[in-house]
């Protein structure tokens, strides 16, 4: 049995890898090249099983750590084999030419986009986190805020004891709508990692509710 | 002279005014009560002065600490008396009878409107800022962030400056549409403060960019 599929191989692919074998998950890494999620799944070593994105994903949880594009076109494809699954969104829809615009309407979220595409419930989580941190499990000594935003309550409550469990902490904002704020937050969040008045940001921080 | 005008006299506006003594601005209270106003001016003391809402405000920083319909009516009937000034916004357009959704349009924010009844540049600050930390200068042993949005630089300067001064960190995220996200963000601080599964969170947490 995999508890958690993950899609994709790099850089967040790779923390949430971390994450959840230090939360004692068992894993399986899919990406669209076989070799790919095959090197990673060696290198995370534990029993980490790999294959392709055409292939229904083992886990219970499945985390896209994909291009915002590329999430609503798995959901779109993978249809049936999504079905009794949870899948976890972290994407953010950021104009990357400009950090100065989402590209979705202003209505909505790419979180919802993808849930109006899937056979599964959608959460939204793990899109403010930071590669780095998330690896790390904590940034600038204190542990991680996870947002998560769903509509389903059981969906959230198997995404949130993950992240409990992985030594972070999840924090509800209420249903999938809200993943627009979300998302518009880690807008800001990523213009000031590329705003020279800003030195000290560099892709690194974590942004946090203190208290 | 007078450097700050702070327009109400609740919470926010005596946190306000306790930045802006620290800061060592010299300091108007405003308030559409005249005895309100002079009674929150003498508990300043400190050569703090007092006027109504009606009357001009004397300080080129004008902050509204008022509910958001109050300071699109504030922008709207003062009209040329802003002139020449600048007028922060820090409220939030919350629905506080669900705490589920803002009240403005999904392609808005209150800044924006209350910019468009303005004729001075509208800068928008302190909408994440709880009163508590914000009169302490402080949240949980960290200066608090204080993020800054508007399209006038000269303005941003302003405020930035203040910011800065009064022990706090200006973070820019931008032009003043960014202030939809801004709100939007702190929607679901403020949702979080009235969930009854965060007990932790009692109106008094600060949202910081660690790092």
């Amino acid at each position: 049995m995999t508890d958690i599929s993950i899609l994709g191989t790099g850089n967040m692919a790779k923390a949430l890898a971390t994450r959840a074998l230090a939360a004692g998950r068992s894993l399986q890494i899919l990406a669209r090249d076989e070799a790919k999620a095959a090197a990673l799944a060696a290198e995370l070593g534990a029993g980490v099983t790999s294959a392709t994105l055409t292939e229904a994903p083992a886990g219970r949880l499945v985390i896209a750590a994909l291009p915002f594009d590329a999430i609503v076109e798995y959901a779109t494809t993978q249809g049936a084999a999504l079905s009794g699954k949870v899948l976890v969104d972290l994407s953010n829809p950021v104009d990357f030419s400009t950090f100065d615009a989402l590209t979705v309407p202003a209505d909505s979220s790419v979180a919802q986009l993808i849930a109006a595409a899937s056979a599964a419930p959608v959460v939204k989580a793990f899109n403010t986190t930071f590669a780095g941190p998330l690896t790390a499990g904590e940034g600038y000594g204190a542990p991680l805020d996870v947002f998560v935003a769903a509509d389903d309550a059981e969906a959230a409550a198997l995404v949130s004891a993950f992240i409990a469990d992985a030594g972070l902490r999840p924090l509800p904002v209420g249903g999938l709508h809200h993943a627009r704020e979300l998302e518009g937050m880690q807008l800001l969040v990523m213009a000031m990692q590329v705003n020279e008045a800003l030195p000290a940001f560099q892709w690194g921080t974590s942004l946090k509710v203190l208290g």
